[in-house]
């Protein structure tokens, strides 16, 4: 695990959320996205080293909608950024974690994406993000 | 804001999640600390320039212990480093955020911190913190 990635934030709607975080960090929001397959629109925000992922769903019974109407608002999950991401699912393997897809899949921003089972983690989602080439 | 520079997570005891996390993580816990006013026991994970704390509730009736309650363990608030706590408390007061202590306090790990209320960040506790001189 070189660094975190990105947290993920669960909102409502991106409209009111990014001048929020826009103000909060003192930085634009540099660039937002639709992850079809995960039915998300992204918006991302430059903090140092780091990002912030501002998430809202596009479906009424996609996982960030169900995550906001049990939890209300807030932090989703954190992602760190993994220089080889196979050899790391292998390693959590060995290890005991349960990771969510056995096989990397294309997240946003350009990233190939694993998560890790929070029942193993504590409560805390994980992802592990790898750039692609 | 400099960074990210911890994630906070909450969890019912560090005895069975530090090793949980070292090998998340592929790094040892490299110090534990109890906050006596804060009635937290917190352990600390070094993750390239960011760092991962456990935190503990020593009070059945402290923050840690009622949020495990109500949410279950997970990610509990996002901790940013910033170079003057001062200049930014005033930055977020003056852009509309709702600071939940006036004068930064001493926390965990030597750090001077404030916490902004989540009411104004959709739902995310976040910590302000600069190293103390």
């Amino acid at each position: 695990m070189n660094k975190i990635e990105h947290i993920g934030i669960a909102v409502s709607t991106l409209d009111t959320a990014i001048p929020v975080y826009e103000a909060l960090l003192n930085t634009p929001c540099y660039k937002t996205e639709e992850v079809v397959s995960e039915n998300v629109k992204t918006a991302f925000f430059q903090v140092g080293p780091n990002k912030i992922e501002l998430l809202e769903s596009t479906d009424p019974d996609g996982v960030i909608a169900k995550f906001i109407a049990k939890k209300g608002e807030g932090l989703h999950h954190m992602a760190f950024e993994v220089t080889d991401i196979y050899a790391e699912m292998e390693r959590l393997t060995a290890a005991g974690f349960v990771l969510l897809n056995e096989q990397p899949k294309l997240g946003a921003d350009n990233k190939l994406v694993c998560f890790v089972h929070p029942k193993g983690t504590n409560g805390v989602l994980v992802e592990l993000c790898q750039e692609r080439q």
